[in-house]
């Protein structure tokens, strides 16, 4: 069970070529492919025929072709020939899902009835597009359920003692950080400043920084997606309230969407700012954040899979789950409706 | 679920060494071993004892012996040692199964209730003895039912698809073919002539064809294998009722068994003949139609796959369908006896 | 469904180093770690706060620190510190089971109830410490259920079929061999002797016999290990009822655990005695042992896969049971009190 009539991230724009792309979302096997100029289809992945998945066939002139017995769907999901056959029974078709390409990300609609159709935009992520950042992107397969991976990013104390070489710094400075939660009935926002703070491994190596530093880490929680804005200026140089405060910036886009119950896609982008005297060092910054998720990846899946040896075990809330468990109420109201 | 009282493909005698065969046939484990001149033994794999498998133990005088303690077993399923022991108590025996050995094929039978025994003999496979052809084999493990072997054999017009660059040709011929299809109750018969059409890769490959042939497809579907004859003689060259014709011959056999209710074994043979002016060709055949079975595996396992993703998604019938339907109303009728 | 209220086997001493163990004891996720000076700690396998296992993070003073968040436990299992939070809750805690070193070997008491208490000492094996033996050690992990082993250890008959290379010899002579049964309420002890036999390849090897030996196996059947006590004297040279006698011994120590129902740890250390003349070839006999017991995994696991395979299956009974059926009585008896 998921919140419905949505918008979930697919994958990105880059992963769409001459082959289909199988994946599966919110437990539905679906074919991805390119149709029409910028356009993008989501099929069930299945031929209406005999079941084989449409992504084992070819794509043929915008539409797609299984391939087996070679019968050939557009991008409704209709059937529009049948080698050897004239007549293409109604019943021809598969389903299909809406879907649009915005800011480089696949959005694909899940409705709760078949035919619903979307009644909102899919979210922008301006960051693809600031000439002040470059970004890269990465597609991780979690054995987890996706809410785990919120829990992980709503809760940014964990970094001191998972990302200790990376992006952490102090644990201790991590988990006694003033931290300020907000929320409304879609979205949480957490905000948490170390003043003064020593500047983690990643930071340094990205940026000529002369000390100790302000740091910030904003995170904004939305049903489909995070957007977190982490980043740090000499200390006491800018104002951490100034919207448009200079230094090292990271932007962080994080897509999680359920591939099953038990399992997830987390699509990430990070665009960073480079510093104009060491251009080169901004690599780092995307090889450490690889590593950092993929840590994620590690502690999370071994949390779940612990999970299930346990299963019923009581848990302790503390005071970093405030974010988290703000959201899962979110989607748990959500989920109801 | 399986018809029974019928013979079944077990295995090639060729399989026989001085080690047992263990394989699992319509759901049960059986270890299969040379017992007597020219006789096969197919037992039970396990040890009435403690249970430990039969085939990890070893051939001993026409019988077998348990690898644990060493219990000795004739070809009957009946125990006649226990080593350390005088009397062997009545019921230390496991169950046999009735096998004969023909044409290189081992035959297993199957009955409803334990002790039944053949009522008829087990089919020829004359092509294996036929000196105008020479003959290779293969075992296929398959992830999927056995009837969606047959549905896949029963219906050549996927060869332009799937097996494009081997035995497969134009996919639009393959499609719009004259097909006959016609049955009893205990076989079926497709048969599709390809008149003045361009001869696929494989049949180039081995036989010096002049130009476009006249090509067939004649399957023959019985309720425990096949037999599929296709080949082509040069267009106009001879009459395609003509049962001794000439041209480049294929004749397969195709033993599809049940392993679970879920695997397969494919046990498959190619009986196919050489041209005298390029005998050494006809390893290409072999090596094409080793190819074009795994690539029959590959879609088929997929299909299955998907099947069980899309539990109880309807399926659209099209015209390529009408033998592989009969077929499966035979075996319907006969499971339900 | 194990008997409970005892000390189980655990692990080696040697196994402990400063990274947490992580092990399953009896259907359990235990992290078993070293606490204060000669101290262990075994503790559930699991934080309070977000059920990530304990055993991925690190040792600190004693305790074991999450690491995920950074939650601090004790050796008693009481969380001690919450990184950034004043207040401990009371139920920030999880399970410890009572542990201790002996004889290098780690025992668990698991209790019917949280916090029982051992009410006797786990059993001394006083071969580790007999300046007579050098003794190494070895830990295998089965897939099949612990009786199975039990069953293994309790009837060597099986070593002339299992082990012909090795510790084996003539099948023939082995399940032939006199054996004497005798038991109580918590254990069984089955005596062979082999007198003027052949002695087996590991036997000569290790020790320079003059031809024939008198060839003994002790094994003694406890709730939570065995100890079997092999050996050879030259054909005549000594009585075997004498407790002293000398000649080739091999002491084995087999702690059997449940990991779960249907999979086992298999600790054992085998002290033997190098002969003054030709000390190196001791190490053989731990080859040949580490051998021995890998022939012993892979029969018994193909024994177990087939048990599944035959499920209900009736076993027919031999000579050789006797003690391995007593052993099943007792923990039958045990399991239900």
């Amino acid at each position: 069970m998921f919140p419905l009539n949505q918008w979930y991230v697919g994958g990105f724009a880059h992963e769409l070529t001459d082959k289909p792309l199988a994946r599966t979302l919110l437990g539905r096997p679906v074919v991805i492919f390119r149709s029409g100029d910028d356009g993008v289809a989501v099929l069930e992945d299945r031929c209406c025929h005999r079941s084989v998945p449409l992504s084992c066939g070819i794509l043929d002139g915008g539409g797609i072709r299984c391939g087996y017995h070679g019968l050939l769907y557009d991008g409704s999901g209709a059937c529009i020939e049948i080698p050897g056959q004239v007549k293409i029974p109604g019943k021809a078709r598969v389903a299909a899902y809406p879907a649009v390409i915005r800011d480089e990300v696949i959005w694909v609609w899940f409705g709760d009835a078949s035919g619903t159709q979307p009644h909102c935009e899919p979210p922008a992520i301006p960051a693809h597009s600031n000439p002040r950042y470059q970004h890269k992107t990465g597609v991780v397969h979690y054995r987890a359920p996706y809410q785990l991976i919120h829990d992980n990013l709503l809760d940014l104390s964990h970094v001191g003692y998972v990302h200790g070489k990376t992006i952490g710094g102090n644990a201790k400075v991590h988990m006694e950080a003033p931290t300020t939660v907000s929320s409304d009935e879609n979205s949480v926002r957490v905000v948490r400043w170390m003043k003064a703070s020593t500047p983690p491994a990643t930071y340094t190596a990205a940026w000529p920084f002369k000390g100790l530093v302000d740091r910030w880490q904003e995170i904004d929680f939305h049903l489909n997606h995070l957007q977190i804005f982490t980043g740090a200026v000499d200390v006491g140089a800018e104002s951490l309230e100034n919207p448009e405060r200079g230094g090292f910036h990271m932007r962080g886009f994080h897509g999680v969407t359920p591939e099953t119950e038990t399992s997830s896609h987390y699509f990430w982008t990070m665009s960073a700012s480079a510093h104009p005297e060491q251009p080169d060092n901004i690599d780092l910054v995307y090889q450490q954040t690889a590593q950092t998720f993929e840590e994620d990846r590690v502690i999370i899946e071994e949390q779940y899979r612990n999970m299930r040896q346990f299963a019923g075990a009581p848990q302790v809330d503390i005071h970093v789950d405030a974010g988290a468990n703000r959201a899962r109420r979110i989607i748990a109201v959500r989920t109801a409706a």
